[in-house]
């Protein structure tokens, strides 16, 4: 197999196309891996003009055509097939070269383009995406589904634990990831019917680790190192987590404006204190989400990525490829289907 | 009529009997209200020896029997008759000057103790929980149904809106609280078959301000007064913030105590700016969560509960009272289902 290639759509995030161009032109400090930029090759080569990098590690595939992010994913997948997208996935799938995409625009599309175009792995009921968040003790915890699927049946739910669980063992290095439920109280008969028939399902599972129900109150405690839910529940604790901190930071800028001589002197001095916390708790340090139970790596990163979100991405899926995560999924879900 | 009298269940939270008694007595300095405390007759006389208080104002009424947090609700309404909880409810339900009750103990059978005992005002289909969250601007969100329901009915959602309006009304003194649905993203055709047909709901209703969808990024942004869920989402939401904001700190903590002297410095001079934002973020300041669309005020207060937070529970109750929220639920139902 020739060197593994790694395809960036420039396109549709926030900070297109610079941000996504410059973390892949920063992530090429280790080696092992190639870039395939794709997207308007005018808008890619003028980018790449600011910088310095290894020619032979980094090619251009020309698509005409961009998702916006208010692009219905029906209509782009079947009137923008020259976006770079969708050319990036149809890549992806074609080209044995290529072992993952990284796109950081419209997740729908994204998401609904990569199960369509890459194609589930044999037995994967829904694919799901994992997050992670950071906890209290410096750990990271895995949200899955985070946000890929809604309304999703008690037997979806069970096997994204084992989904995350391959994740986790692949790309954290645990090998036994402890799998909690998401639920609003740690009773085994609490939830809605879906989420109880997923704690029975979750238990009798001999395939994953167990812990039981988690509350949203206590996902941040260490209890478990990956937390299941549907996809809408996911993405709230997710999406509620984020905003959260972020709420708290700007309080604290607030009153700290608002505060006198003293607080403002203090706050000079807390000024690495705060780096660290806003560091700990920064998705942008975070590489973004992959969508698990696809036959390559698909991975949505935020809409508002930065470099440093991009480059550290890169990185991830290298892990992930270099740990035969995909394989691993595979081995696992026939197993567990046996 | 008499004096109002709220009735306050003195067992079954995690700070019982003090917290519960303290905060009671603390907020007779405001008057126009009488306090009837349940429980057993030897905890509460032993606790009240503490405090000097008016006489006339407090009562005491001796029930045997405690109601743990363990307990199976179910089981509780049928075996434990002679349980504070069960006969505070019992008391409000038939005597006309009580008004409302307070409870830090088992939500779920203090919940379905309300519904079975208090009962539902005519044309109520849930009854739901109501809860603030601090704002970044300063101000409270809403969340309804914080946990008194899963697997709600779209129907049911609706009303809840309409519920919380009533409330916000009466006690926050906001004419026409904008309404939002905690949903995955802000497009009008986002979320699970619920959530798409309570949207619908929402939006015809001209007895609400619906204001759209809210994720739970954007939740504490000052986008809406009232974010209305199904009660597992709800709670999700509630609890992940709550949490969020206890992690927050707690990393804070740990990076400063592992800081040089500069840190510890900046800590001291930044104590006021961190104890504003404790205290902004802190459940304790906020009173307990009024279960709405029942006879009568039925609140429950978080089980950890401290004597402020009760003591903020008795004035919310005596203001929603005076507002007369509870007629004005009556007629807004009333209004809605002609």
């Amino acid at each position: 197999m020739d060197r593994p290639k790694i395809i960036i759509d420039v396109h549709g995030a926030d900070n297109s196309p610079y941000a996504l161009v410059d973390g892949a032109i920063r992530s090429l400090s280790q080696d092992g891996f190639d870039i395939v930029f794709i997207g308007q090759e005018q808008v890619i080569n003028k980018e790449l003009l600011k910088y310095t990098y290894d020619n032979n590690r980094i090619s251009l595939v020309h698509a005409p055509d961009v998702v916006n992010t208010t692009d219905k994913p029906t209509e782009v997948i079947r009137f923008k097939k020259e976006s770079s997208m969708i050319m990036g996935l149809n890549m992806l799938k074609t080209q044995d070269d290529c072992i993952a995409m990284i796109s950081a625009g419209n997740t729908g599309t994204y998401l609904t383009g990569g199960v369509l175009i890459v194609g589930r792995l044999t037995g994967v009921l829904r694919p799901s995406l994992a997050a992670f968040v950071p906890t209290v003790g410096g750990n990271k915890l895995c949200i899955c589904d985070a946000g890929a699927n809604v309304d999703s049946k008690p037997e979806y739910i069970n096997q994204y634990a084992l989904l995350a669980s391959c994740y986790m063992r692949a790309f954290r290095d645990i090998q036994n990831p402890k799998v909690g439920l998401l639920n609003n109280g740690i009773e085994d008969n609490k939830g809605t019917v879906v989420i109880k028939e997923t704690y029975n399902l979750l238990k009798a599972n001999k395939y994953i680790n167990f812990v039981g129900n988690v509350e949203a109150r206590y996902a941040l405690e260490d209890i478990a190192d990956i937390v299941v839910a549907d996809g809408m529940m996911g993405n709230i604790l997710l999406k509620s987590i984020e905003g959260t901190a972020i709420t708290v930071f700007k309080m604290l800028k607030n009153e700290i404006l608002s505060g006198g001589i003293g607080s403002k002197l203090g706050a000079a001095l807390l000024k690495k204190t705060f780096g660290n916390i806003r560091y700990k708790m920064d998705y942008q340090q975070v590489g973004g989400a992959p969508l698990l139970g696809l036959n390559k790596i698909v991975l949505k990163a935020h809409g508002s990525s930065e470099a440093t979100s991009i480059k550290q991405s890169v990185w991830d899926i290298y892990k992930m490829h270099n740990k035969k995560m995909i394989e691993n999924i595979k081995e696992s879900i026939l197993n567990a289907n046996k």
